[in-house]
């Protein structure tokens, strides 16, 4: 597949022109406009059109996309007390927090004392019960909000369990990876390992002392080390964890997306637009408690803001710590997805959000 | 009119100095101190004491005076919710938003999807049907706050046709305006046609994307273009919209705030202590969700902060678009009014603000 | 003294490169790891083991651990209305603050209109009855906090008096000071005059015009010029103003801290993990009103963040004026005191939060 439509050439030429400013680069992109596929690039020697490889915290967005259909079926309620699903959860003042702020970083539960090790990576519900019995880092309800990299998906997985005695993932599969056939995995099968291409990563030289018990040292868990190169071991990738340990294309990001707000290839929607109205709306923006720096959340997703511009007012999606991109801008009727091969700058000057950026001016100047 | 009195020699000496430094450079700057006029400057090629220009968001200040009026006489509570006022409002979840949150950048309407056209800026009432329509932007109560560049003026005019049938312009006009000899308006009269200076100013080259549908391009509605050139037009400036479609001097606006806080030639007042205890103590504080930097917001009124140092704590008033400037301040006594003719940098930094303290310290000097 | 155990041999290996480094550098440092006195160090022309000199605001954490004593004996609680002990308090809408805000600097009560003389500097009351009968300067329980520099300890007094009929100083000198032996005086007797050293610093230039009537003016109270000098002043170190008028050493800032936590050679801990959670925990984060920069409180404590990354997510603590700094770390075990003895750059890159960055990596390289 090599495919970008008429009016959308302009894109195919800015990614073309990055691969050739660097011989070493490689990634995918994949943007449905309309529910209709119009870009699927693969370019470098490390991407191919069908190759699968690690996206990160795109995962935590790909997780929401099927949390929002727990939502949308009624069986969670985001204004409802944690409590209400998850009774241990009350420990240490933690009652009166609700889902909503528990699934947009408010609940100061950013990582557990001492860390976690790998082996408990694979298998969360005794990460959840720790971070049950923990104290909050800092006050529920104050307004302070940082990014849970390593805990979000452990409430997703949670939460799903409880309230409908489901993994998280399998309800992902069933509902919108199989229907939608999307490449993006939530838990690799053994089948689809041969597609599986291990991410490339340099190893960056410590930035001086990072307190591994401080509250980004615990966010990071970084007393385990760089986590750059937990997709390419096979265990954590087949458990598939909701925070960061998902496996896809840009196609399947793209595709999961686009399934959510214009259905693809004739397959309608499976979101509605008053579960959007829930799920995409913003909860929390300012100075990320983690990051020492802005970030803007909705119920787990990621929302744009002038760090990480990546679509309009409506757009809702998640990046990864390589940089991969993964959102549904309904206002643009567009699902995308951008997977590089080596980890690479985030934000709003990184490659994939100035491909989602003439994407944009792609649909301006062709409506 | 080439006034500065004994004390405020060295404001004449700095503006006189800004003057010799840029030929082009033209300006008006007028003080006055407990109800007299000190201060009264013209220079440049472009100004003459007795023109009048755009004074773009100075106009929310100005029309947050007369809106002031209206809570004086108890027709508004700021506690209120808008939709007492305003039952249209309640739709998408914005039942809960008072008066107070809506007039400080806290009701996430910055904009309308699509943007607005140029026609609908002379004749508000549709673009207030489109913003009562609306979802907010960012989850209201959240904490979170954003310029409200084209639509505060929007709230301020809705809510008192809704309060009182009257249009605030007309409330200014007859209320302050007119009383108080100010020349600063709310919709230039035909009359005062001849002594229109057009905005002059510079066009910017674009620095990159800015998404027309993003919070930041529906705030400055930039699918409409800049709108530096907007007062220039006739039409726009004889409705006057409140968000920034004002006239004035620079002693228009030192004249109407000068009236609010100690009265001026004699005339008492037309504020009390108890009403700017409410319309200027500071509202909300931090990352403005639209500027991406810090913002300090009364009710409708800029306060002073380390990037807009205008005054002491009891400051209250606005910036505009071109670097025009207009506040009082109760504890120095004080009505302050600055125009310039070319568009220029504003801010601390900024010649305004500089002859702002410039002022400041000439009252601590003769105390 | 000159100690430093095996373990804690890089800490004072760096203590002795900045001395090295600079021929004028003279300082203290000491630390206790579980209740063991591990380093105690001292080093310059200007510092010497037993030389006492002022720590400014390490006295509010010093006092706040004094304050913490009344908070486990269920004399304050932190969420009763500050009305509830001072009745005087409630004008001007301040009627709901508690005592949780007001001690986390979110009242909006940073100084005094026009500033205090330094006459009432050394007897506060009559400040407090000033600050009593203020309006706050922003609206309370807006989330906005800054920092009150020269208030804080104005209000922990006045808590204590009007709670206990008690000084604030009286509860520190019999309950921490004497009992724990910790050279860390809250008013100075005349007894230990022999042992005092004057605070060493250079005027800085003025950077320009900072408004007296500012919220940055008025928590600087700069209108009475440097604070600097103000404990080489014998009436103000011997009044021992605890926001900022208190003398010390390295030890014995170290000693009440890992009294509180550990206790120290054989004595108990004097706080229990409960007390501590309450008063330990942050409470606010963000752009601090008053620095412009960002800021993180506890219950009066300065909590650990990226430009002030002193320790753990547990940790809690002050520093002061001149780079002192003063905590502990209940997650390492740690008290911590470092002295100056000219004011230097304080912050993560300072030489205070390096050494507690290398104490943290020899706790960790030790288990």
């Amino acid at each position: 597949m090599n495919l970008a439509t008429e009016e959308f050439a302009p894109v195919r030429a800015l990614f073309e022109s990055m691969l050739d400013a660097d011989a070493a680069y490689s990634a995918q992109l994949a943007v449905y406009r309309d529910g209709v596929k119009v870009v699927d690039l693969a370019g470098g020697p490390e991407s191919s059109p069908d190759s699968l490889t690690g996206v990160f915290s795109c995962s935590k967005g790909v997780a929401a996309l099927a949390f929002s259909l727990l939502v949308q079926d009624g069986l969670i309620d985001v204004d409802a007390a944690v409590t209400s699903y998850w009774p241990e959860f009350a420990r240490h003042g933690k009652g009166g927090i609700t889902v909503r702020q528990l699934l947009s970083h408010q609940a100061g539960l950013v990582g557990v004392q001492g860390g976690f090790a790998m082996e408990e990576y694979n298998d969360l519900p005794a990460v959840a019960d720790r971070l049950a019995g923990m104290a909050p880092l800092w006050r529920p309800g104050s307004g302070t909000f940082g990014y849970h990299a390593l805990t979000m998906g452990v409430f997703l997985e949670e939460l799903c369990r409880r309230a409908t005695g489901e993994r998280l993932q399998d309800v992902y599969n069933r509902r919108i990876r199989e229907p939608y056939a999307a490449d993006m995995f939530l838990g690799l099968p053994e089948s689809e390992e041969p597609r599986f291409r291990p991410v490339r990563f340099a190893d960056e030289p410590g930035a001086g002392f990072l307190d591994p018990h401080s509250i980004a040292g615990m966010a990071g868990n970084v007393q385990a080390g760089n986590l750059l190169g937990l997709p390419n071991i096979r265990s954590v990738r087949a458990a598939g964890s909701c925070s960061g340990a998902g496996v896809g294309s840009a196609d399947g990001l793209a595709r999961v997306y686009a399934g959510a707000i214009t259905g693809v290839d004739g397959l309608p929607p499976y979101l509605t637009p008053e579960t959007l109205a829930i799920m995409a709306q913003e909860q929390v923006w300012g100075l990320d408690r983690v990051f020492c720096d802005t970030s803007a959340f909705a119920v787990t997703f990621m929302k744009p803001h002038p760090r990480m511009d990546f679509g309009s007012a409506q757009a809702f999606g998640h990046d990864g710590a390589n940089a991969a991109l993964g959102f549904a801008d309904p206002l643009y009727g567009v699902g995308f997805g951008y997977v590089p091969a080596w980890n690479e700058e985030g934000g709003t000057a990184g490659r994939g959000m100035q491909l989602s950026a003439e994407v944009r001016r792609a649909v301006i100047a062709s409506r």
